[in-house]
């Protein structure tokens, strides 16, 4: 293909800016960068067994490089490609960061950015177009979701002031602290072991089942409600697509245009 | 604002209560007082710290004081400013009751009552509007789940009587008496360890896993379908809303008068 | 009542039966048996605890006795009134079984039996009109329910052959014998534990991993298809009683009257 | 049945294959072989209990192979029945990997494919039309739900990735090695005791936390969309056999016949 494009060159038509996008945008160079993905994520999941590391540690660091290095001259040919408009679409901005998470200097105090660069294998999200209709989709349906995370929010809050301030020295393991008492009451919210930390709580407040029992109560009602607000909404998204509504309105234009035509042919008979 | 209005004082067009209905409904006045309730939270947060508590617990206590004191007065404002009013609105009872809890003394044998001071952070519900409306369609979705709360509850209670009558002596931790059993039921009913639990009995009464088996049948499957009403309910209200049904009524009523209009053709018509 | 009805005994109209009827029919007559079962429920709740049992024994015993005979009255009443048609009602013969059950010998090998004399509570779904019709309700999503729990009984079964065989030795606590590993699998498919299951066998067998997590991919997600199904049914039911089809079918007849009278309309016209 | 086919074998009628055909379709001969296979599951459970093998385990053996022979000579007759249109419905060949994975040699190192003969269980699925009904909407589910999966996949994989290299020191138990993080994270994406395995490694890492509440957050997320995106698929799937757009139809129709005809009308009305 970019024989092929050098051939063409001469033509006036395509111009260079032209020619890099033909090629960035053909199939083939977005399969080899899918296939590039894959086996980085391969890479990146061997690079974790300390015993492959030892082996072909040099190896693999080699190939890493390497693959970045085409990332990122993948993103400089798709930025001259379409200049500004590369930055209007989110999902460009979301390879960039990705690149230069993964250029970021990972030594030192920052080693534990070295966990991120496994975030490349996410790029798959951008450049298969299905996962990239589907991950929209979850993200169009988040908007409709934050009135009531705000209420979870508030319900996990309250009941941690609660619980720290009530519980804080007989279940320190538990509710030991603002923060401690958030990760337990978020835990419980999903209904892990909710009811062995309950009773650890109630061998020193036997009254604390009260508690317990209402925030289950409050907070799978309020999650069976966000459950329910998110299905409504796709429902009616689908439903739009297919109802006609239309439909009924051809019916009352073609009634009114035949009512209108009835009045006239009574004007028009002769009374007798 | 407060200073403009009373440069208007003297016009004849505003009495002392428009101008504080106009005061307590201004947005600004609604922010600040979202604001406060908010940095409120952060302190009750904070003074779950005991080291928090040691070193500024004197100053939380004077801003807690300051901050119930602009509450108070926000509440006598709204009720000069609506006068009766004021109590057909719900959501004030609500802010009505959670400014009195925090009114009541919390020493001696009420200590507990302090830990309810925190459910001023809960007045962001009646402030902002996109909450008061999530929370006041959740309130509507209740006594549609009346029944079904009183079959499962129903069943616990049976069930709590059987098992406490069956199991008390081999598993008092669990069933050793009528309030043990319904707790030990609900965390069942959730999911949560219901197998180490129906393990332990079994341990002694190697039949019992029929009734453990039946319960989390039975209530499994009344969950599935208090959730479904639930959702089937939220769709009709949904669908209701969406759905022209009035439309069906304006085809059929221009139809009736058309034939009407058509039989009177007729009537005119001169029969040969 | 009683007394009301004896005064108007002489009238003719009135036969024994109709007056019967009229008396278990009365809504004071039905809510005073709810408060009896209501009454019973709480006896035998109090019944569970050793130390009442120990000082109000007796008289527990004895009440228990003439709410159980009033039940028994009750019965014998409504089968006089309603003849054979009593039979025809399945509520009936559930409250039937129950005071049955409850007039069972409890003493020597069938002391269990004594368990079932709180199922009496249950009396409540019978003589409450919303708790049968949900009940009603429920009982009637059964039947759609039917080939998808045959479908989880096989995946139950055949898991539990393959589980006994495979790790019967390994880990005879979970996987001993068929029984106890359709309890375990049964446990699992709850979602109860059993990744901690899971590890214990995987200590021995380190591919067993992929039986635990095909069976718990294919346990979710035939559930998963069963609460569509019982959803996707209720929506149908609930679709169909609030669409109006007819609606569509009053216009289509409104509009073939129309047009048969416009016909007769152009019959008559004279052509010129 | 057999001896009816043979009178009959002299008409010209029906073919070798045709009486075949005849055969294997009969009901009862389709309800002899539910029957035997629902024997073959009783005793592929009975040989489950080394005790049983002990004593009956010759008996139990032939009879196996006996009705091993039989399903063997079903399907040979199905194709001699079918010819190659046995091999076109997909059900067949399922029947067919059930058969020969219970006539494979399970000695030796195929030991473990003893364990697979208790797949002839499913064979049910396949033989009652219920059953078969299931199972294909189950199937047809399948591909609607294959990009959430794929997104969960990756989810589960850069988790992974991200855990063993983070973790892989401190909590050896869980995420001692990549297939070893996949399987707790698995675990965790159930809700089963996930808290504590964040404790274990949160006791390590303060800040884990944030690692495994976001993990909760979005496989709960993702996992909400798929069961709504199953469950929209399928009340599109059945709105669309209920609904009847051709009523709509049927009314324009109906209404632009009628206008045409007072059309008509109009032309031959004389005008004065």
């Amino acid at each position: 293909m970019s024989a092929d494009a050098r051939e063409h060159g001469p033509e006036p038509l395509l111009t260079a800016q032209e020619r890099v996008r033909a090629f960035v945008d053909a199939p083939w160079f977005q399969t080899a960068i899918i296939g590039l993905i894959l086996v980085n994520a391969a890479m990146l999941g061997a690079e974790t067994s300390p015993r492959i590391l030892d082996s072909y540690g040099g190896a693999l660091h080699r190939a890493d490089t390497l693959i970045l290095g085409v990332f990122v001259l993948e993103l400089v040919l798709r930025v001259f490609a379409y200049r500004l408009a590369f930055f209007r679409d989110p999902w460009n901005w979301f390879d960039l960061a990705i690149v230069v998470i993964a250029l970021l200097p990972a030594s030192g105090p920052f080693a534990v950015l070295r966990v991120l660069r496994v975030l490349r294998v996410l790029r798959l999200l951008s450049v298969i177009p299905t996962l990239r209709h589907v991950v929209s989709g979850l993200l169009r349906a988040l908007p409709g979701m934050a009135s009531i995370a705000l209420l979870v929010s508030l319900l996990l809050y309250v009941s941690a002031v609660m619980a720290t301030t009530l519980f804080q020295h007989t279940a320190p393991e538990y509710f030991g602290d603002l923060l401690t008492s958030l990760f337990t009451l978020f835990q419980m919210m999903t209904g892990d072991s909710w009811g062995a930390i309950a009773k650890t709580v109630m061998a020193h407040h036997p009254m604390a089942w009260l508690f317990f029992v209402c925030y289950i109560l409050a907070s799978t009602f309020i999650a069976l409600n966000l459950f329910i607000a998110v299905a409504v909404e796709a429902l009616e998204d689908d439903g739009d697509e297919r109802e006609a509504p239309d439909r009924h309105d051809a019916i009352l234009a073609e009634l009114r245009a035949l009512r209108a035509e009835v009045g006239e042919l009574r004007r028009d008979t002769p009374t007798p």
